[in-house]
């Protein structure tokens, strides 16, 4: 997408694709290029880095630049998108660097036509601060020479060593100086598989290791810098239940968009990583959540881990191979802990709005119910949620709704994908609040 | 309680009771004031938090500074923990600072009759270390203008933003500066429901994520800074076996205490957060510790989960759905993983008394066995823990008293329910160690 | 073994035995010294610590350094692997480093005769940066003193206290300035025990925490100076399955080496840091990885957690209590979640050779299938297990080999030993890959 149809980045991305901009196998090295630049829809990602770096074999790199300038420049007007190329660049090797400075000037020069449709850059392997701060400068030096406006460019960077993770603790202290431009700063993202390597790290099946202490770095320092926390690579592309699970966790800790390899990815985590469109009630087994069947205003249990029967006034409530004998009360309380409800954006917005109703009215601190009744093993019985809401809490609920919001407005070809998830009526509410 | 009774704040906090300072529902705002400032024994926290913050709805927060020096004035000279009010603070917004400098100048004069009973203030939402220093200094400013004496007041930060948790890494360097007072800081609290929202993160069913690593983070900073790590609310009051869990996670990674919103979370934190009174063995299964139950000096197995049979010399050993034939060797070693035992204060102050002997005989190096007969399906075997004590496990065998031993010495209050608790002779030794 | 046999000290080290070089149990204090001193092959560590520091009672401490130099002096040339003492060193005692200094007078005098086979020292007890820096200033003092040369004796501390991990995040910093001599920075070790006093951390059982982010601070710590990041000890000497499982999730952290207490632990822990001598499959279940057992090339699972039956042209696969009715497609989808492989050394000196070849051939990105028939409830199913593998999955698979390689060329008294387990022609395999 051009990027002079805008004046600012987005304050949100949830999908990042990556596609190799030249490879062997076929012959015709731009054709995946052709194919990702062609997505629209929810078929598209947020952002889109046509890759000539890990991606692409060394000695395909200058055919990769030749395809990555001919295929922008040809369709990148129509990517609905935004156009992040990624190109070679490492902490410890100044001819790395040196390439990249090239790529930088090919890619930027108004003659080759590419650079009205890109809207930054992601580079791979940083290192210290010091390093972060060389490539912004390149890029101050290629907006210099080819008029583009100083801060045109975004930078974003691959957190792959331990270099750059230490590196996320001075940018609070770095990025008010005035002779660095780090204020480009826009996407973080987990680089897991070369993180592995610089830690050294071994598994006993050669799979990477979780890295949660990274990935809460990288989501710290997208927050002090005012940037966007991007999660890693999910290499087993044909497992989407594995990567639903992994973006449900990268949200939990403030990652909010996520690396793709195939269109089927981006499709996938474009939905998933907005509120759902319909609510449900589940249940938690020291395994995994289990959603429960809604039927007849009744929330129905249907595996085998959790047992219930009704013996006289009291029930025996089993759990996995124990059971326990519990009064009515008791059992509300046992199942109070391992019922949950997944709202809708519907059920969100509902929420806020009423939220706001009573904080307008002098409530600050407000308790919300939400009540069903489970059914297990043909017992039923009503349970109550029962949540604190205040001002912390109202704003932790506007970060879905947010979320939401910027996709509505930079993502115009999706509205007719969005109204057919959550209907109009909840797409113009969700779109009223928190402003 | 009145301040002038000590020379300095406790080492340990168990429990900070937040209570909000107005509030719109019944008519009477400083009702819930009342009630807390009428706590006693182990219903009263060791410090109390009457709160003009998030607490309280903004239309309400001048009337909550008048019931905030009202109450304190009236009864914070009987009340038997620390008083330290939460006021308005925002990194970000300097109308709100000017507003906590307010607070700070009514509740500190002199004249309103309050500051007698006040130990410190609670600053919310800091930011980088150098918001802490402004907060800091007008703590200062306030000392000097009412005569108070400098370093009276002790300072307590929530840690609920990326900067404040970055602001934990620059203490170090920072607390030696001559041009600070940061040496008042006094409690490190978890935010999380703010710094779920600074952190932009989102989860299915809006419930808050744990935040390990902030909570390593507000633990380690309260160890360099000679703080006090506390742990943040837990919003579900009603769950009180979740409570009591939270504590002994929190316990693990150094956060001693934990905030509280009801008397109810108060009176539970007070007794969990310090030793047992009685000891026992419990086992470890995948999805939780389960106690075992003595009798005859027996400990008994009561669950389903493991299964045991003798069937000649050999034994068959069923964990789950899985089972296994064992030698009686094999059998020990087995249980030996999964059984512990949780000591009483009784039991680690014997283990303390017999290691200083060791000590002082010159033995650096001890092995401490615990035997235990465990009965599992009518099969009894005897099982044998043991462990290796040196200085740095004595050491750590110290925290748990070291915390009795100063509620002891600052809560006269809860004698009574101490003594009830663990008879006056294990109170006694207790208070004889380590020193 | 004598250091100036090498020019550097080595790239990686699986295994520190520590032994007290003083105890008053059995009369004769050196003994556990003098059998340390005369392990060999496998039962010989990659590293030695004598040590005078916390497994020694403070009384014996004068003897302690005594047998420090005199088994070192008379049998240290002998020993296979390095030898770096421990000695008294604490952040807060300036008495306590200066009984440090005394013992690397001692110990670095030539006339003692020890100096000759000690590679460099351990250092307890570190705090902040400007610490390490003071006990490396007087490695500096002794080695101009004794003209030893400049950087010949080593440094390695144990991380145990917030100060500690705090000066991990200044080494980037620090490093570089000439004014220090850092760079003989060589093992980062975790001290779990005191860094639990030091953290305030009480657990219920008087158990150590697991401390995942002070793990994660050493390994990064390690990564960022060059050095080696080492576990912690694990104290139930007894337990071999539970140290191998630490050893496990250590090295998927980065730290590859670890601590040990006994002859035992460091030769398991010399095998498992190494990949094992034949590969096998796995299953996952919620409570552990269950190997399957290879028999005519079918991979059978005989546990009963998972269980499957062919119905028609569907099948019914069943985990735990919970069982759902999948086709083939599906069910082969299923187990390609949970199964896996864990590769033998030669599985992954095929896949390296193969990738190389691979990457010569123009192609940076391929896809590697690994196929299983695997049997459950006698029911067969073919599934086929697929990665990508790039430059950085390359990289993140030569750390398994590259510390083979390393073992190899430094432990020529293990080499009958390496040679029995994967045999003479995958060893040349391992040693020829990656240069």
């Amino acid at each position: 997408m051009a990027r002079s149809n805008r004046t600012q980045n987005r304050s949100f991305v949830r999908t990042v694709l990556t596609t190799p901009a030249a490879e062997q196998r076929d012959g015709n090295s731009a054709k995946k290029l052709d194919t990702a630049v062609g997505l629209r829809g929810m078929q598209a990602p947020d952002v889109w880095v046509p890759d000539n770096e890990d991606g692409t074999a060394p000695a395909l790199r200058a055919e990769g630049l030749q395809n990555l300038v001919d295929v922008i420049a040809a369709d990148g007007a129509d990517f609905p998108g935004e156009i992040h190329p990624r190109i070679p660049w490492h902490r410890d090797a100044p001819e790395t660097r040196d390439s990249g400075y090239h790529h930088l000037r090919e890619l930027a020069d108004p003659e080759n036509g590419a650079i009205d449709h890109i809207d930054g850059f992601v580079i791979p392997e940083v290192g210290a601060i010091d390093d972060w701060n060389k490539a912004a400068e390149l890029l101050s030096l290629v907006e210099a020479e080819y008029e583009l406006g100083a801060g045109r460019l975004s930078m974003s960077v691959v957190v792959e060593s331990s270099q750059a993770e230490q590196a996320i603790t001075d940018l609070q202290e770095e990025l008010p100086k005035p002779t660095n431009t780090l204020e480009r700063l826009y996407m973080l993202v987990v680089g897991g598989a070369d993180y592995t390597k610089d830690m050294g790290a071994i598994t006993p099946t050669g799979s990477l290791p979780e890295w949660d202490a990274l990935q809460h770095s990288v989501a710290r320092g997208a927050s002090l810098a005012g940037a966007l926390g991007i999660g890693g690579a999910y290499l087993a592309t044909t497992d989407i239940d594995g990567y639903r699970d992994r973006i449900t966790a990268n949200q939990a800790t403030g990652l909010l968009g996520i690396w793709a390899l195939t269109p089927t990815q981006v499709t996938e985590a474009n939905r998933e990583t907005l509120p759902p469109a319909s609510g449900h009630w589940r249940i938690e087994t020291p395994e995994s959540d289990v959603a429960l069947r809604s039927a007849d205003d009744t929330q129905v249990y249907e595996g085998n881990y959790f047992g219930l029967e009704e013996q006289g006034d009291s029930y025996v409530f089993a759990a996995g191979a124990e059971g326990q004998r519990l009064t009515g009360a008791e059992l509300r309380a046992e199942l109070q802990k391992v019922v949950s409800y997944v709202p809708s954006l519907a059920d969100i917005v509902d929420s806020i709005e009423a939220f706001e109703q009573e904080r307008d009215a002098g409530r600050g601190a407000n308790t919300v119910t939400r009540s069903a009744r489970v059914r297990i093993d043909d017992v039923e019985v009503d349970i109550e949620l029962t949540r604190m809401w205040d001002e912390a809490v109202y704003q932790t609920r506007m970060t879905p709704v947010r979320l939401f919001q910027d996709v509505y407005q930079n993502r115009p070809d999706q509205h007719d994908e969005l109204a057919e998830m959550y209907g109009e009526s909840v797409i113009q509410r969700a779109n009223a609040i928190g402003t």
